[in-house]
Parts: structure tokens; C-alpha cells; sequence
């Protein structure tokens, strides 16, 4: 049962994906915690701090059900950003979750989602709970502990019904922390 | 109910507290997760990174019921790391947690507490649950990220029977997360 | 008067120049010290390291007659480091000295100019003296000061005869070092 | 022959000296470059930025024959910052070079030191050239280039005359830069 002001989290709409090798939904997600960032490869801020702090995020999460997914939001430069480009970065830079390009819409600089979510910029993320609901969404890059202490919310949450026979027990181990629910991230 | 492997808290042995109007105790502090971050006032990587560390914990969980706790563990230099030492130090530093001196033991160069928790030196850190058990002991800086995901961890776990007349609000804003007792109401 | 083991830096090879009205050539700055600095846009050691070390160097030395030339060695992603990104490049991270994009050869992943300094990769630099020697090379980031310290040598180092008549007067002020022979920038 | 408004560096007040088996003076340095910095123990700018600074400016100039002086300048705390505390500091953090404590005063909180050259607070740092005049003075942490161009610039210059014999080659290599005069610090 959601509180009275939850916003859930408008569904993406994209062109290509990238590191994963079926398209994802939040739809088909449901149930668990996603983390989407948005992100343009020629943002300086993204490069020099949203996307390390993404592999940190990659990191310690790891053994959780959290979901990442980066979405390329190209609202300027466009040509300069080509997903020929955008695949030889996500190379170099050695991101291992899932990246989605944002679906271009002709007449418009802004793609698809980024209109949809009312994204400000680049770095932007989005929190989003088990039950769909956006939790948090930031523009810029937030401090490690707090985006560390927010998922582990996130993933401490009361999960779906289908994910009621999960385990409950955390465990935090070698930087990682497992969520009660990580039974979940088999299914 | 603790787990089988589960290992107690030692109580804490203190010969002078700063920056709290009373002593404090881990007896007394039951049924709040408590952060003991163990420095000395000249080890260069407690200086570095641990104390800047402490404070970025002291802003995210500010309005949450983790306590912090300092303990300074002097077991070299004695001479040049007395209180009075300590006192501007943590002046300079701008620590706003409680901070306790660890026991000097005659006899011995490392005091009591110290030898308690069996710490490897500084600076370490111990993580302590609401059931005064140890969830994660270690020596040296864990990454932000990891330590936001534990805390918080610590912070959704279980409060005793007492804490259950605790606010049932959760929230996270303004990059800090409020109060665990949450996670009894959202269970 | 070149020491017996002096090596002349080779001439540039190159496709296209931004950031100056008009191409730039070794043979013409003769006289002048010149830092020039390989990358490509897509190395994450040039993003993080080199660029921001660049953009300090050009803060530093922006009073005196030190000409900074950034080379963009493609040797690998091609298709992904096409000009129209390197321009967006530019732009987007406030590279203000030229660039040049080093000739590609046909049959050849490595281009001309990277394959006449002989470079390992990027980043590299190469800091050449008054008289048009290598004075220094190196593959991967140097540290700051030395950085400054090279810098300032080959700036006070003899200038050529035709600027004999400048005055030999240093100053350093503003957090910049003017050269004795900062007259010659003004020609 | 000095410029019209060359301020000459004021002999050093000290009790104490760390780091050197004979007590140094500006008058017995003369014909060397000084880098002379003022520090406290307890200034966390001084331990976070100005103290790394001074070592890394130690190895890259080590083989030069710029003389680096640290100035325990101790006007706030005095109880907390005693010698004894000062030796087991500069044991932790390694400064290799000669450290004095700055004379103390009755009747005021500043040092004699401190208060000949009028510095602002700590960090604080003042290069001398070979001649005993101040090239620089400078309230904080400057930028590491910077520093390595004006130290650079200061070794540079011309020599007293008894050093009129040196060697005038310069030689930058494996990160540091040894000073065309180098034979004077033989002396």
C-alpha cells in the first residue's frame, strides 16, 4: 500500500541497450529496488564523479537485488554522442550494469524518459522501490554515504508478495551487503 | 535472538569522556545501533581519512538514533597524545560525537578497551546492532558507500521491545535518512 | 649550442587544428618552450588525470611564452573518436590551447606524429626547449610540481639570439611565473 | 644587486630544532634558495594539505640545493602543541627535512618568529632567494605547479658569487630537477 504521495516511476522508452542481453522494464522489474542514472558521456561531471561512484555502487551491491541502469540522456551534441561512441566508453570505463540510450524524439533535443522523469540534467538518478514508487531523484551527485545508507533502504523494504518466502536475514560481508530478499534476485 | 555465531560488545573502559555531559555506556545505549570508531590523534590515516569519515556520518545520520562514539586508543607516544591534546584536537576537528579516552592499563602500552575488542590498531571501527551485537569489526577505512549500506542496515534491523513506541516515519531527504525504528511500522 | 645527445622533436603531422585561427608548426614556435600533451578523448587517464593537469598548466603559465599543444593520438575506437566529438570534447571540458588531431595513415592504426615521438600511449608529453630539443618525455601523468618545476627550467633556460634583448627579470605572482624572456610572447 | 624593493627574509628566532644535528640560520644560507614553512600540529589545513605538500616538494627538489625549514608557529593551543608532541608528529608524518620550533614570547600568543615575518596564520609558507631576499609570501596552499615553477624559477637564478665556479647545466630527470648550481650545497 503506497503512502499518498507516491510518484511511480514512468516506464522507459529506449532505442538500444547495452551489457545486457534482453531489453529490461521497470515493468518487469517490480519487486525489486532499481538505481537509474542518467548520464552523457561528454559530461564532465558524470565522467570524473557519477560514473565511478556507479562502479562503487556496482561493487558493494553485488551480491544484493539492486538494479542498475544507466540511460543515456544526449540532449545536446548529439551527433558527437553516437551509440558507436557510447559502446567504445562503456569500454573504456568498464561499467558491467545494464545502459539503455534514451529514445530521441524528432522536434525535441530532450529524449523520451528524460522528459518523462523531468530530469534537469546530467548526472541525474532515480531511486526506485520494490513497489515501483520513486523514493529519491537528484540532480547532481550525491555524498557515497548517503546513496549507500538510501539503497540499503531501498533493499531493506518490505518486498512484494511473491517475494515473501525470502530469507531475512542481512548480511553485510567484504564491503557487500545482501539484502533480506536476495532470494529474489534468482528468481 | 542472536544468532549462534553471535559475539557481544564489550562493555567500554573510559577515563574521561569529551564532548557528552555524561558518561555513556554500551548497557545504556541498548537498543540504538551504535558506530565506535577507535583513532589517535596522530596516525596519519586516522587524520586523513576516519575523522573526515566520522563527520560525513555524523551529517547523513544525523536524524536517525545512531550513536557515535570516538575512543581514543593511545598505544604509542603517550606522552604527546595526553587530553589536553585530545581537547584541541577534537576543537580543531570540529568532532561533535562523543569521544572517550580508552583506560590506560598499568603495565601494558595498549589500554583496556583496546585489548578488549582485540583491535589491530588505528584506525578501526566496530559497528554494533541494537542487540548489542557486533555486526562488523575492521581495521583501517572502509569505503562510503559500504559504510552508508551498513549503518543503515543496522539502523532497519529489529529495535528491542523498549524501542517500540518509536516513530514509525521513515525518510531519507536532504541526504540523510531518519530513523530505523521505521522498519518495525513498514514490516 | 645543442648538447652531443640533444634530440630535435620531429614536426607535427596533422589533419585538423581547433582552437587556433591558424596551424601551428614546431618550426615556427622555435624560440618559444612548447608542452605538448597526447590524448584521446575516450582514455579515462587523460580525463581524470591529464586534462585537468593541462587546464593548471595553462592557468600557471598564462603570462609567459610557454606554447601548450594537445595532440589527439587516435590509436584505437576510431569510429568512436571522430572530430565532431573531439570538437564537443573541447567544449565540453574548457580546453582553451589548440589541439591538433594527429594525421591518420592509411594501413596504420597508429598515427604519424604519435609514430615519430615514438609514444607508448596516452596520455603522454613531451616538453621541448627553446632550441627545439626534447627535453623531457613521458607516458602517463607526472606529478604537479615537478610538472611546474620542468616548465619554469625550460622557460629560464637561454632563449634564442633573437630575443636577446628581453629582459631577464622573473616574476612570479598571482600564482603565475612570467619568464625572463616573456617579451618574445608578445611578438 | 637587489631590486628597489626587495624585502630582505629576517633571521629566524628558534628553541628548538628537529631533523638537523646543527642549528640553521638564513645568514649561514645564503646563496641557497630557502622554502620556509609555517605550520601547527593541530591545523587540520596544515596536516590535510601544506605537510603532504612540503614532502612532495622534498623529493622532487632533493637533488637541488634549495634548503626546506619548517616552522612550528604555535599561537593558539600552546599546552596541546609542546615539542614532545612536535617529535612524535614529525615521526608519524615523515617530514624528512629540518623543522624549528618558533622562539616563544612572554606576555603573547605569537611567536617572535611569526610576528618578524607579520604571517597572517598557518598554513603559511615564504621563499627566499639566493641573495636572502623574499620572492614570496603566501597565507595557505598554493597550487602545485605553481609552487614547482616558482621554486624552480628561485633556483634558477643567478648564484652569489662564491658559487660563480657551479656547473651550469640543469638536469630534470625522474622527477626531479637538480639546479644548475648545484655543487653549492656540496659546500
Amino acid at each position: 500500500m503506497a503512502a499518498p504521495d507516491t510518484v511511480f516511476a514512468p516506464e522507459l522508452a529506449v532505442s538500444q541497450w547495452f551489457n545486457t542481453p534482453v531489453p529490461l522494464s521497470l515493468a518487469g522489474l517490480r519487486g525489486r529496488p532499481v538505481f537509474l542514472h542518467s548520464f552523457q558521456l561528454l559530461c564532465p561531471g558524470c565522467v570524473a564523479q557519477a560514473i565511478p561512484q556507479i562502479r562503487r555502487i556496482e561493487q558493494v551491491f553485488a551480491g544484493s537485488d539492486l538494479q542498475i541502469i544507466g540511460l543515456h540522456t544526449v540532449f545536446e551534441h548529439h551527433a558527437a554522442m553516437s551509440p558507436v561512441t557510447l559502446q567504445a566508453f562503456l569500454h573504456e570505463y568498464r561499467l558491467k550494469s545494464p545502459v539503455a540510450v534514451d529514445l530521441a524524439e524528432e522536434g525535441s533535443d530532450i529524449p523520451v524518459t528524460m522528459q518523462r522523469y523531468e530530469l534537469q540534467g546530467t548526472p541525474s538518478s532515480v531511486l526506485i522501490g520494490r513497489d515501483g514508487a520513486i523514493l529519491h531523484q537528484i540532480f547532481g551527485v550525491e555524498d557515497d554515504i548517503a546513496v549507500g545508507a538510501r539503497i540499503a533502504m531501498a533493499l531493506a523494504a518490505s518486498p512484494s508478495k511473491r517475494s515473501h518466502e525470502a530469507s531475512t536475514d542481512t548480511t553485510c560481508a567484504d564491503g557487500r551487503c545482501a539484502t533480506p530478499t536476495s532470494s529474489v534476485s534468482a528468481q
